[in-house]
């Protein structure tokens, strides 16, 4: 596969561009030509980073601008003080005294445009985020950070599950899953916990001071970064035996992601995967308790593809990496929801993260 | 003090209108009737709110609707599922059979404030965020919960500070003030840890991985949320002995704190608090590298009063509650910042974080 920065520029080339200004993190990181990105731009506070042919030029916001200045001895990087002028007019200044004819943004609004057009007469200035779409196709250093978000996400899932027991809280779960993941090299961890007796919420409705409860139903989900990569991944288990329905509701769910999972393969449709779910929930008279997307893209975030009811058919690529995330919430039974990271090869689709459906409870 | 409600209603009344929606979360958890708003809407996902002198009905989103329909049995939840009317369709069919004549919104886009023109003859909206400036003046329960959440925080960076040693990583350290704030009831929780020989590198710069060495310095803040309440303290420290430098950059800031903090009485000028900071700094040579705000509203999010260089000024008032964060960034030097959480009260400034201003080490 051709280099992130030869991909950028052939991109560049279709569209009769000759620049390319990052002005959203995961591009920045992406692009920026350092061997770990994610711990020099550890937020997203860094304006710009504009990309020529011939050089690299960062405006980092004043709270970045020490990290910038220390940590990219290689490029050029506008530094910035409080009482300097606003991004916008540092960016305007440095395009002024460039040989460029139009230059791409990933976003650019009407306020930036509008002080391009003032200061800068002869560039053009447009918005194509085309480095989301590049990104969307995982290269070999992609591939190695996805693979240790999931690494690291595993472990917060296990640790999690084996704190559950009668008496404990969900703080106390999220606690041990936290702590596991945190040590383990994630530098951004939030995790889920939520329990109950019958119906759950998903994303909502939680509290984190709930005591557990034996025959409760259990659901845990995280959003994590390790290196700038996302890792996520969602389980769903009963404390104790359960119910026959509780049982049935786990199963139905580790079925829809199985059989959603096993669908992504280069070619395939992503509405037809979108229905699949739908039609396996509606046996069970459950089609409308599915409300969410199944999928949503992975790696330094916001990628393509999303596979959801108001996302427009797709057809899935080699390359691909994305969620599996049906779930369901059964009001009066109960909710649950399985998800894995999902990575597309030429030969199907390869689960990133590794824990079992159902890990095992501590007790 | 007057209720919530009836603040609300006299705030309503002064600018002539007879309804108030919220449409933040911030504001939906101060209004709401519950004895826990913050585990009904446990995040940003309730599209509205609306208050009116006899009704509170609540426009919950897709993903949050379950919970608003078990959890509050007591008002009207407009229920949403998939393929429903988008909300602010569902709102204005609502509105259209209330007599009422003029509604303020906390937030009111153009898209909404247009379908609203077209659908409610006769009504007028509004953007005129009531709430916020009624939540700038803390009644009971907020006192309570920041005092909670402080109390949370405290545990965080002691805990955080006690793993401190050489060999540990910034995510150890971030692991164990996590998990001592989850476990204590905190139901969201960031921990920032950065660490470096020299310059720190405000919110950027940040490295999980990396590995603390003796005679460098630390630096922990933290962003928790309890019961919604924001917590929130930072730490500057010295592994070890630390140079006669690194003691005096210590020193400087926490007098600045101590300076800043002191001041906040009622009736004290914003600015002339923010300017004591940076004359303070510039004794030093160093106010050039104070890049932030002195303080941010403390309480349930995005709550008045702020002090930084680009704030309007303004009087302090007893019943505010702040952050008091002044931090400078020397350049070949380091960087720390003390953080605690001040109530203002009639008799002058209450520390609502109670760890040591430098915590003791494990070491």
């Amino acid at each position: 596969m051709p280099s992130r920065r030869e991909r950028l520029f052939a991109a560049l080339d279709r569209i009769g561009a000759d620049a390319f200004v990052a002005t959203q993190r995961p591009n920045q990181l992406y692009l920026l030509d350092h061997p770990d990105p994610s711990i020099v731009i550890s937020r997203p506070n860094c304006n710009f980073i504009l990309f020529t042919a011939k050089e690299t030029i960062v405006f980092p916001g004043i709270w970045i601008s020490n990290a910038c200045r220390d940590l990219l001895p290689n490029g050029e990087v506008v530094t910035n003080q409080p009482g300097d002028p606003p991004a916008g007019v540092q960016l305007a200044a440095r395009l002024k005294k460039m040989p460029l004819k139009k230059i791409a943004f990933d976003r650019l609004g009407p306020d930036l445009a509008d002080l391009l057009n003032r200061e800068t007469s002869g560039l053009q200035a447009v918005q194509d985020d085309i480095a989301t779409e590049i990104r969307r196709t995982k290269d070999e250093r992609d591939l190695k950070g996805m693979r240790e978000a999931a690494r690291v996400s595993d472990l917060g899932m296990l640790a999690a599950f084996r704190a559950i027991r009668p008496g404990v809280t969900n703080g106390d779960l999220a606690a041990e899953g936290a702590a596991a993941m945190l040590r383990a090299g994630a530098e951004h961890v939030i995790m889920h916990v939520m329990t109950g007796p019958g119906t759950f919420y998903l994303d909502s409705g939680e509290d984190a001071r709930r005591t557990i409860q034996a025959g409760e139903m259990v659901f845990i989900d995280m959003g994590i970064a390790v290196h700038g990569y996302i890792g996520d991944q969602t389980r769903a288990g009963i404390v104790g035996e359960g119910t026959p329905q509780q049982r049935d509701l786990l199963r139905t769910v580790q079925n829809a992601y199985r059989l959603a999972s096993q669908a992504m393969k280069p070619e395939a449709s992503t509405t037809a995967i979108y229905q699949s779910v739908i039609d396996l929930y509606a046996q069970k008279g459950w089609a409308a308790y599915f409300c969410h997307h199944v999928s949503h893209g992975l790696g330094l975030g916001g990628d393509p593809p999303r596979i959801a009811r108001d996302a427009p058919d797709d057809r899935l690529r080699a390359g691909d990496a994305l969620s599996c995330e049906p779930g369901v919430y059964v009001p009066g039974l109960g909710g649950a929801r399985v998800e894995n990271m999902i990575y597309v090869s030429e030969s199907g689709p390869e689960e990133l993260t590794k824990c079992p459906l159902e890990p095992p409870m501590g007790f």
